[in-house]
């Protein structure tokens, strides 16, 4: 029993603080090592489904692994969507499940189903932990395998690992024994960003320098102020748009100096949706370079795969790299912020000495004696922790022979023009349609609403795609999270549940549709109280989204086995868990409601909007007739 | 598309009936075949997890396959618990898995995960449908797959298979365009029971005949007339004790003779926790036979395995048998219905000529003009289908010689005592103990109040355990079905709905404890009435059991993290599912609630008993310390 009270102390040392358990009896040996551990915090919530999402939040918002651990049998298999959605948003989790040894496998013992290997392939591996540690080899692979466990969810690109741990009574230590953490040796692992050879680097770097048509598209992306203030240096100095959804949090409100030039291109689900094919053609880049996880914007999408760009730069550290619009060209294993920083950068000595400063300027036609190292540049491996932090544009150097300078500027011009166009038609949109109360329109007023500091999660699908065209408030510091790695609607709520109990300090809202939160409820089926949460549900009593789109709306069946009516209100569920109530299904009722309903409060909040299904499906077909005809 | 469209024909042509599917897009072909299919029933649950146990106790109660349907993404992920329940229930599921084309696969689309193989080792087969199916040959194919993929979930041992139905756009027919369903061609498959070589199933008789302590344990089992009717013959032939859980389904009323010799065995939970050596030494079996699936009956387990007879056998036709006694020697491919038939046969026409009716008289040391056949005898191969068939015990060539049946009694008699001795103990406790109102007295009145005909629903873990103790009114037709395959709370309550809506005309009851129930609410989360549904949430506000086993409750954790104490009532529940609402905490309420709770009414009905967790643990304890002290 003793290697197994050691996996509690192998995670700590690891930094595992935070532990998601459910509850049972083959993982007790589990649960009270953890439970015990000095330095863990552990929680425990009964359905699996959410204990694991409520893990996933909590990860994704403390930036490390948390550890679950669940008892045998089916338990391990309500993990399956959480494990997929860390699996392809790339957040790592240790899941510990309980087994009985493999000799009491398939012989009908209750609650013993084939553990191995129990999530194929969304785990980025599988460790079976000793079922007997009496040998001393056995209690150095039992302790080694869960240092290799925890290095490899942590490994970039992160994910989830299984531990299944074979377990024979007894199960629990003697009433009022005590047990004890030994001091075990584990195996870190330490690693770098990888750096590319400087040549190859040069040549990158001369090819965005001449190529007029370069954009840069950024993926779903934790939001990382190093990056941000990177990728600012770089499009102040080479005059590159940079486009994004607002899962790509590049909304984000960076240094003092803010610069209209380096504002990111956040509109395109607007602008993209009007039929003009030359606008279409003036967007089209040369050179498309890409960094981060998912689009949510299938306008983007589709445009860039119409586009065909001759070039299309995927800039990833490591891992599979997939070939989104169909225009891959090259796979540039580097970390973004050290891409984009080194796009700017005059401290060569990040090559590893592989290019002399001379080479690199001959390489870029400028004279070796202007070759200065401005002091104020961020220096490449240094990571800037402040948003505080002041930007300095390239210096002299860095300028664009002007011949370049011109083209790149041709091609930047109708990018932010369509942006600030989509930005300016969407607020006279509004102003115009501010009284038709629907969905959309409740939505955006939901949005103006969010206070500085929010961690804002986006369920799937409505949510994250109202947000998308509507767009976050870029004067508040207003982080993003959804879950587009599989965007499923199976955790969101508990995923924000995770969030508010990884930082109670901060407000976390969650934006959702019905369907999702109901399918979810049993995020609040425990006893942890997140009183910084607040649930916002916009309720349509079904899935609406199916009336918006063509194809099921036509058919016969959409009302039942598409929108699949539902009838619930939140009002129960919120009585059920304790969550104060809050109703709007007028624009005056938002009003009041919204005008309280993010303060600061004792105890965690759900305001539920009431739509109707057809006047938003009637009032969104009108949104997109008025984008269609209004580009000018 | 027509090859889509063919699905539905072809699961029609196989005898498929209901369909329970998942809103989604990508399914969204699939859907709207079976929606328009004229001989498909087709339900719509918008959460998968309920969406499959629903289908799981549509085809427990059906008796035949059931067919699930759902979108790409994590959507089939959440199927994974009751696929793993059907697995091990040998349930016959086939699930239709939208998905992506795949070229599309980790191209960072959205709801796009990793389908092929999704249940890994807890499906019977996986099956990829032509993504193209413009081709003669894919035609042929895509046809041919969805015929092996039901067939296979039906083969003995049935169980879940997979077909991952690649999908392009267009998803939908144009506006009122209708579809059609072409005759299509299936493979139907017959299969018949395996014969056992005529010499072979002699030896074994002789066997049966000639051991004294030959002992019959039922596992899991679906009511089955004819193999109820099978083994009273054998017990009354043989004169050997037959042992049974609940859901061994040993205790329907069968025929009108009913005679005490021929009673199952049932209380071993109570008889068996009795530390009596004597009794324990009559008991021990030299030649145990089972048949069936898991056992309940921890004590029962634990006998046999203590006991270790010298010969085990199972019957089982086909797939995988478990050493569940450690005593295994010898598996039997029969059905347990012929096996039992064959022994009492004597129409040797089953042997398929192998064996004359003078070698087996011969075998058996019965003068070949002593073999008589009884024309009252049921004839092997035919299926009674009435349970009012009257029973004939075997002529005269079927008594034992006079030694082995004096042999036989001499063991059965301690078996039969103990029983009764059990029943009559149960009796006299709770006659005495009828005043402390607890789980284990109410749950014992409302097994009193069922009716006849009902379909028993017990949920994991107290309920079936509880049931298994107290007992099923044998008077009565109940049939009794439990998740025993993994032995998970996950599904209790959508398995029961999907019993209701199988079976409109019937009575469903489902008893289940408060963990169960709040983890699987979005069983209810649909929009078909089940009006013949009544469950009784036995509500201790955690998972009481784990103040009932030694381990936990001298815990620390007790009430954090194994009981997981929970403050839920039913009442938010029924209120916004519809569910007619009565509550019980003490037994004047009980009785009043019981009856009038299993009355017919015009929807479904919950009663919620509260207790004290505290107060059933004491209870428990004192009934386990009465059990051990009473024994006479």
């Amino acid at each position: 029993m003793q290697a197994i009270h050691n996996i509690a102390e192998i995670c700590a040392q690891h930094g595992i603080t935070d532990v998601v358990l459910s509850p049972g009896s083959r993982c007790a040996p589990l649960t009270i090592a953890f439970a015990r551990h000095p330095h863990i915090t552990v929680r425990t919530v009964p359905d699996e489904r959410a204990a694991a999402f409520i893990g996933l939040g909590l990860a994704q918002s403390q930036r490390r692994a948390v550890a679950l651990v669940c008892t045998s049998g089916t338990a391990g298999l309500n993990y399956a969507p959480a494990v997929a959605e860390a699996f392809f948003q790339q957040i790592p989790l240790v899941i510990f499940t309980a087994d009985r040894p493999p000799e009491w496998i398939d012989q009908l013992d209750g609650q013993t189903i084939r553990q191995t290997d129990l999530y194929g392939a969304h785990a980025k591996g599988t460790f079976t932990f000793p079922a007997d540690t009496s040998h001393t080899d056995a209690k150095w692979h039992a302790a080694r395998l869960v240092s290799e466990a925890i290095n490899l969810a942590q490994q970039f690109p992160a994910g989830p690992v299984q531990v299944n741990v074979p377990l024979r009574e007894p199960f629990y230590p003697k009433q009022g024994e005590e047990i004890r953490f030994e001091k075990v040796r584990i195996i870190r692992e330490i690693t770098g960003p990888p750096r590319l050879p400087g040549p190859e680097f040069v040549a990158l770097r001369r090819t965005i320098r001449t190529t007029p048509r370069v954009l840069v598209v950024a993926g779903q992306h934790h939001p990382d102020t190093a990056l941000l203030l990177a990728l600012r240096q770089f499009q102040g100095a080479y005059q590159v748009p940079v486009v994004g959804d607002v899962i790509a949090n590049l909304h984000q409100p960076v240094g003092a100096n803010y610069d209209l030039r380096t504002a990111p291109i956040s509109h395109q689900d607007v602008f993209l949706a009007v039929p003009e094919p030359g606008l279409k053609a003036a967007l089209r880049p040369d050179l498309l370079i890409t960094f981060g996880q998912s689009l949510i914007s299938k306008a983007l999408k589709l445009y860039l795969r119409e586009s065909a760009p001759a070039e299309h730069w995927h800039i990833q550290a490591a891992g599979p790299v997939a070939d989104t619009f169909k225009s891959l060209t090259r796979i540039i294993r580097l970390e973004p912020v050290d891409f984009f920083r080194q796009l700017v950068a005059t401290d060569y000595s990040m090559f590893g000495g592989l290019v002399s400063a001379e080479d690199t300027a001959e390489a870029q036609g400028i004279a070796p004696d202007s070759v200065e190292s401005p002091a104020a540049t961020t220096a490449a491996g240094s990571i800037p922790s402040e948003t505080t932090e002041r930007l300095t544009w390239p210096k002299a150097g860095w300028a664009l022979p002007e011949k370049d300078a011109a083209a790149k500027a041709d091609f930047a011009t109708p990018w932010r023009k369509a942006d600030r166009w989509a930005k300016g038609f969407l607020t006279d949109f509004l102003a115009q349609h501010d009284q038709p109360f629907n969905e959309f329109t409740a939505f955006h007023h939901t949005l103006r609403h969010l206070t500085d500091g929010t961690a804002l999660h986006l369920a799937n699908s409505m949510a994250v795609r109202y947000a998308n065209i509507l767009g976050i408030p870029d004067t508040k510091s207003i982080e993003v999270f959804a879950n587009r790695g599989t965007s499923g609607i199976d955790g969101c709520t508990s995923t924000a549940v995770g969030a508010a109990l990884a930082q109670p300090e901060r407000r976390v809202v969650l934006l959702t549709g019905d369907v999702a939160f109901f399918y979810d409820r049993n995020a609040f089926w425990q006893n942890y109280p997140t009183p910084n949460l607040r649930v916002v549900l916009f309720n349509n009593h079904g899935g609406g989204i199916f009336r918006l789109i063509d194809g099921p709306r036509q058919q016969p069946e959409l009302a039942e086995f598409f929108e699949t009516r539902q009838p619930l209100t939140a009002e129960h569920t919120a009585r059920d868990f304790g969550l104060r109530y809050f109703t709007a299904a007028n624009f005056a009722e938002l009003k009041t409601a919204l005008s309280v309903f993010f303060a600061p409060g004792s105890s965690a909040a759900l305001l539920e909007i009431t739509t109707d299904s057809a006047t938003n499906a009637a009032f969104f077909e009108h949104y997109r007739a008025t984008v269609r005809t209004s580009f000018s």
